[in-house]
């Protein structure tokens, strides 16, 4: 089952045109995807202090519905997995009554927060640290 | 009862000493009054069509304690009202554990947003548009 | 000459890991796209009084380099028209030291704020509503 | 001299009533602190290196005037020392055209990121840590 977080429209994220502003859908996407490796086991003071971190290297998002004010929305969070440095993480958002309101894939990897660069095989580094890896698609 | 809502902490709310930024309490205290407002049956597109906003004209915040990655923090929201224009907006921040993170309290105001001026009797406003006037404390 | 804003990084618009949050580059995208209008002679509130806001349909960005604090970033915005209701925008986001950090391209249209719909023939409402249409690519 | 940085308003920083929004007051003095601080000589990640960081304790502002959509404002930012674990920031929020915007002031403190408790004698800290001194009221 795909790991799915409700989130809630904030009134102060609705910009001067009266709906969700673009960029916060990037904010509840990056919230879907730290609450998915919270899910799994992995908080973000685990990868802090192991000294690495997610980073995005690519990110498509098709805007389909508006978001308005007390609306509410369930943001899906799915990592596939392949051979090299990066992995996909495909996120559908969806209004609580069921319209598709955005999709987004993202293009991610491993940082060494120490040494500012990529670390090969995400894959096994997820891995040992998740207590559920099959959250993570692993 | 106080009227009370549940946020839980967003990764990217949290800033580079590892804890949420104090403006994030500022952001989580608005929801928790447009929330309020809500539940009392006041909607962002119902102030804005009938051309009035609430608008904080003062704010004082005492913080008690960190809220970190992974926290959830319950948000209250009451007013107190007086005869002015102006009313009270008082907000307790307690995480799910019950430890008090942080204090606030507002004057806020309503707005003519054609005009941009403050109205007179907040109080008769609000309960002529709500439809549970008891949860603003009216 | 490409439209192009600088803009500081800001202290509270680091995360956990100590660089920019990727949803942050959207606001700076965002903010560009704006400061491209009002150069052109479009304000907010022109746009708001009109009864007609810019949204986007689809993004892509790719992140090159890491902004940290301190840093400034120059982000360009440049429109390309075609025949449709919508139109491509064109960001790059470059650091004072002349280093790529991210490229955003956009597909946008313009909507009626009250039907909320997506209005026909944006090239000619923009340069209705422009000063200096040159600036938009008009 | 006061310390002070200039801001533009960002188009995503209004909100659904068309200025901006009360909390972006507080990320607006956020910015200005670090901003002063790097003035002196004390950057985000020497902080985060030496293993402490600025946190405030109580925050009071008073908001005069709204900030709208292509508004620039000037915030200063002032440091006074006392002799205890905390000391106050005074900042003025004003815009280009001179008129008083904001007005806020913060009991701050300096916090062992480790430990996660307040450190004492703030003042001999940043005096040793800045390059210029005088910046901070040192």
């Amino acid at each position: 089952m795909t790991f799915s977080v409700r989130i809630a429209v904030r009134g102060y994220e609705l910009d001067a045109q009266g709906h969700v502003n673009s960029a916060v859908y990037h904010q509840y996407g990056d919230h879907a995807r730290w609450e998915c490796l919270r899910a799994a086991g992995i908080s973000i003071d685990d990868l802090l202090t192991s000294g690495i971190g997610p980073v995005t290297l690519e990110n498509t998002i098709r805007y389909h519905r508006e978001l308005r004010g007390g609306d509410e929305v369930d943001v899906t969070c799915a990592f596939e997995w392949g051979e090299g440095r990066t992995f996909l993480v495909r996120q559908e958002f969806r209004r609580a009554d069921g319209v598709l309101a955005a999709e987004m894939t993202g293009v991610g990897g491993l940082m060494d927060l120490q040494a500012r660069r990529l670390l090969g095989d995400p894959r096994s580094r997820w891995r040992a640290l998740a207590r559920a890896p099959e959250i993570l698609g692993l």
